[in-house]
Order: C-alpha cells, then sequence, then structure tokens
C-alpha cells in the first residue's frame, strides 16, 4: 500500500507548473489556460466513464489516474488549494450532509 | 486545514455502501449499479468542466467535490482500491512518467 | 421513413422557445439560460456515449434523440442558426474536407 | 440557406465507411468500432459545452458540426439508421410530448 495521496500529487502538479513549458507537459498545460485544461478533464471523465461501463478493470485504474491529475490542474490553474475540497467534502461528510446533497443533485 | 484525505472519504463510501438503500445515497447508488453510477461520474465532470469555464469558484470546489465522491463510487462498484489508482499516480511520478504518459495521451 | 428532420425540429424548437415556460419545457429551458442548456447537453451526451458502449439500440435511438433536441436548444439561444452548422458540414465535406478537419481534430 | 441535411450526411458516412482506411478519417473510424468512435463523440460533447459556455458563435458552429458528424458515425456502426432516430423526435413532437419527455429526462 503505497502512502502516496492527492496532496502528494497536488504539491508535484504545482511544482511542476513552474518549469520550462519545453520541458514539462503540466507546465504546458498550466501556460495552455484552462479551456485547454479543463477540455482535456471532460475528455478524461469520458475515457474513465467508458472504462467503468466496459468493465475493463486496468484502464479504469488509468483513467481515474488521469481524472484526478487533471483535476488537479484546473484547480491550479483556479488558484483553488485541494484542501478546500477536502474541507467540502469533510463538512458534507460531518453534517452526515454528504447523502442528502448528492441526493437533492441526483433530482 | 483539514487532514481529511481521500483515503477517509474512501471509507466512508465503503461503509455507507453497506447500508439500507432505503437510507442512504451511497448504498442507493451502489445498488443501481455501474451504469448509473458511471452517468453520474459523466453528469458530475460536465458540472466541474463548466464551473471552470465559468470561472465560479465555488461552485468548482463544490463540483469538484461531487466529482471525487462520485469517483469513488465507481472504484467500489468496480472494486478497485483506491490505492492502486494512487500507486499508479506514484508509478508515473517517480520515473517522471507523469509528464511523458499525460503528453502521450494528449496527442 | 419519416421526412422529418433536423430542421423541422429546428421550427418547433424556437416555436416552443417563444411560449410560456410555465407551459413548456423548451421555454423553461432557453429561459434559464446557456449555462443550464449546455449542462443538458453535456448530460445527454454522457447518455449517449454510455447507451452507444453499452450496445442497447433502443436506448441509443432515444438518447440521440434527446441530444440532438438539446443541441437544438443550445444553438437556438446562442441564435446559430442550423443552416450555419449544415453549410460547415457541407463545406467540410464538399472540399473532402470532411475527413482532413476531423483527422486533424483526433490527433 | 443550403439543403445539405443531416441525410445527405448520412449518406456521405455511409460511403466513406465503405472506403480504405488508409484513405478515409471515417473508414478509419469505423473500423476502430464503437468504443474508439463513442469516445471521440464524448470529446465532441464536451467541446461543444465548451463553445457555448464561452459565447464563441464560430466555435460552437464547428464543434456543433463536429458532433453531428460523430454522433453519425456512431449511429454507422450500430447500424441505426437516422430515419429511426428523427422518427422517435417527430412521435415525441406530434403527441406534444417532446415537452414532456424532457421534462422527465430532467427531473
Amino acid at each position: 500500500m503505497t502512502s502516496f495521496d492527492l496532496a502528494d500529487l497536488e504539491r508535484i502538479v504545482a511544482d511542476r507548473a513552474l518549469a520550462d513549458p519545453g520541458q514539462s507537459w503540466t507546465a504546458k498545460l498550466v501556460a495552455a489556460g484552462m479551456p485547454k485544461a479543463a477540455k482535456k478533464l471532460g475528455e478524461e471523465s469520458v475515457e474513465t466513464v467508458i472504462a467503468a461501463i466496459s468493465q475493463s478493470r486496468g484502464e479504469l485504474v488509468g483513467e481515474s489516474a488521469d481524472l484526478l491529475y487533471h483535476l488537479l490542474v484546473v484547480l491550479r490553474i483556479a488558484d483553488i488549494p485541494l484542501s478546500d475540497v477536502m474541507a467540502e467534502l469533510e463538512g458534507r461528510t460531518i453534517q452526515s450532509g454528504l447523502s442528502e446533497k448528492a441526493g437533492r443533485a441526483a433530482e
């Protein structure tokens, strides 16, 4: 079991965002701006959905990794710390609110 | 700064998946099966992309939280531990492979 | 074989867009504005992709119909005539350009 | 105003699907099969949603054209005639059912 978590990936994305766009894909994506990064996030989501429906475990692992990476790039461009998103999730959970919130969202 | 992380959310999703579907949205979603859960993941992705493009910070935090939650539900249904996805991300990162892999994926 | 085509649907969408939002779903969607309509388009796309992957013919027919309807609503809100989109498609086709354009888009 | 319509594009897609995949992007996409074609449809949908939200008319025309083209490729692979989809749309419309059906779908 790895101890690598999303906060580690957030730090790596933040570091690479400062690199030379000619040397780093992350820097290139950040430099390209939000429309491009959001488009990549949307594309990876489509691939994750397809992998999930196709029941291909290996692809679902890989696409989920791509999705998390591109979500962190989008948050980086928006200057939103991952901890804000985790605090939102924790808040919903503590008030047992995740189920109700998600329930409403699903209507 | 919260110490709540994705592994905490994974545990909560796993617990709630065992609850009464009449009492828990998570249990209801898991019981509905992968096509429904994957559809919800896709919908939340669309909303995250729209929030990112619309530059609405509050919405982007909320939609990112929804996206992470629904990704964990999909992984739960597929019986894939989050640690498999994190190990994939760590592996790409250690070999500096995240940039190359993502670069290839973008072609 | 029906002679009903997309231009007929465009006229119906335009008519209904002028109706009372309390009476017509189309009028309600148009009144809600582009973010809501674009979100619906994105959701119907996810459902079309899932139906296509799941090889469920009946669902793919229904979801394709939903997708076309919501695309026309988005074009209505943007005040773009369907004929502009068809002229674009015809132009690509005449110059045998559909393949090249799509080929580039796929890279 | 062009008289080019979706049925014309359907014929072109059907013709090109029979061409040499080395010569025609359409033939290549059809040969690649449904997961690839559905993925392309999903990606074009994301780009259409982004163009709609970004209020860029030119891009929305181009992305809508891409979306229609890839939808027809998906229908071709599934062996579903466009007329089945148009009959579904006409049926909903005649019974004034488009609004109610879409209304239910939106819940």
